[in-house]
């Protein structure tokens, strides 16, 4: 982080619950300028680390995900493009995963609560451990980075949509630029939601969900078509979790979302039989370190997504 | 490779198109045995240095995606898993990359054939050349590797199955020990359409293609649940892409296909606006080096599929 430059703080008192674009600015800033962003767990304070599984099943989804800002950044306009430079993260050293029945990519199979609680050393950051069965590789990112709709009225806050939102895109770490078209005056840039680690996917539909401070430089570039978000990495994106290699499993038919079903039970079988963790536990683990990859789309009808599981965590 | 061990080699002029259980072996094994295959490429030697874009149009779709086999292995039953040890490649040091209308992610938008050509140093296995626009890493593996179908009568080569076969998976490199669920007696083994390197989703329908000599150790388990192909790798998988960090292009929405078309869409519009590459050259290159990910597949009812593009093949 450039020591020169101010950096605006945005209180996490400051957030809101959803997306709606007549929210007023808790901020505005110029084109460059750094913005640090206190930013609450995506549980909004409701588990601690003295929660049971309970705490689950009284979660109360009306306040879930709550974003900080929005920030009015001054000058955009709807064609624009903001560039987002994602500086650093400053970890709380708590976290939690949740199998929250009806969400994740197995909701059927795996309907009751499930909850992991996380301890981890925010100042180095070594892997965390999950109860005696694996230690995982900490990467923190935000999983919600976005821009008000032009659409008027609330819209949730869950779907990620063209102006970024819930991406939960685990490669958005420090030193990554993230673009990210504008649709309304000002852009309204919130963000939330950070997780200390998860896997592509985000299988179980939770990561290592964690309070932390996100500090990012905000540019603006003028007049500038974009259909989709963009990001750059500023270097390799699983070198935290590939040294020992992986064990993947394959999905292979004619629809991703069945094969991606198909490849994460795989993965869940294999860890609870050489592993003896319980399923919903194996579950979670896959959400918070394993990448769910199109391995090929053109072979029709029938294409194959894989699992990777990452050995190290096992070690 | 073990000095020690016997390979039996296995002549490019056994292969055979499509997938038939009645096909009769070309060898028999016993578990334990190392066997070199000689594999044809996937156009079945129809391009060569000398090819001009025509070629595609010639191709001869009855003759394509030869494999090399089938073998029996003695004691390998329904039931049963085949364990193969992927030991080394023999690359040929020729290469070819083609646009087949009708054919890849992006068939609709891509309707006119296209050709590349490649020519590699087989024993550096340096980067190859992609005209004067990038350098692409090499790292061989067979993209058909399967067993019959218990299901009577020819099957075509294209699609993968559970059996295995066209899976396409970039990560089946010397070092990898794939497990493929045996359906007949013998199991009976075939290999084939090797490519020197490719991204995972193969997003354009083809990768390096080009013949090249595999040797694999052949293992049976006996009576082992396996529902689809599993697969381990030695160690990391990415390395030799991933030094200078990816541009990275999202696709937002409800369908997993669209959303990895509009990913790969976004790639090409930026290699052809920055790189200045024509865009079928682009798509080609996509396909060769870029890998599709899923970022989030459970932020209701919005998913995201990421096309990834390592920065290294443009340095």
């Amino acid at each position: 982080m450039c020591e020169q430059t101010l950096v605006k703080t945005i209180h996490g008192a400051h957030h809101h619950h959803g997306w709606d674009n007549s929210f007023a600015p808790v901020a505005r800033v110029i084109p460059g300028s750094m913005v640090e962003l206190e930013c609450r767990d995506s549980g909004n304070g409701h588990f601690t680390p003295d929660s049971t599984v309970e705490a689950v099943t009284t979660m109360p989804f009306d306040k879930i995900n709550p974003v900080t800002g929005p920030i009015y950044v001054e000058g955009a306009e709807p064609g624009d493009v903001l560039k987002l430079t994602i500086d650093s993260f400053r970890p709380s050293g708590f976290g939690w995963t949740a199998n929250i029945p009806g969400f994740g990519l197995l909701a059927d199979q795996f309907q009751d609560p499930a909850l992991m609680l996380w301890s981890y050393d925010r100042s180095s950051m070594a892997p965390a451990a999950f109860g005696k069965f694996a230690r995982v590789p900490l990467k923190p990112f935000a999983g919600t980075i976005g821009l008000a709709l032009s659409e008027p009225g609330l819209h949730s806050v869950v779907p990620p949509r063209r102006v970024g939102g819930n991406m939960d895109i685990r490669d958005l770490n420090a030193g990554a630029t993230l673009y990210l078209p504008v649709e309304v005056a000002g852009g309204l840039l919130s963000i939330g939601d950070t997780h200390a680690a998860q896997g592509d996917g985000e299988v179980c539909g939770t990561a290592i969900e964690s309070a932390m401070d996100v500090t990012v430089k905000v540019d603006l570039i003028k007049d500038t078509a974009l259909a989709m978000p963009r990001f750059t990495t500023a270097g390799p994106v699983t070198r935290h979790l590939d040294s020992a290699g992986y064990e993947v499993f394959t999905g292979i038919g004619p629809d991703l979302m069945q094969a991606a079903r198909d490849a994460l039970s795989g993965a869940i079988d294999w860890i609870t039989r050489e592993h003896h963790m319980p399923p919903e536990q194996a579950y979670m683990l896959c959400s918070v370190c394993g990448d769910l990859r199109i391995s090929e789309i053109v072979d029709m009808p029938n294409w194959v997504v894989a699992f990777y599981v990452p050995r190290l965590v096992f070690e």
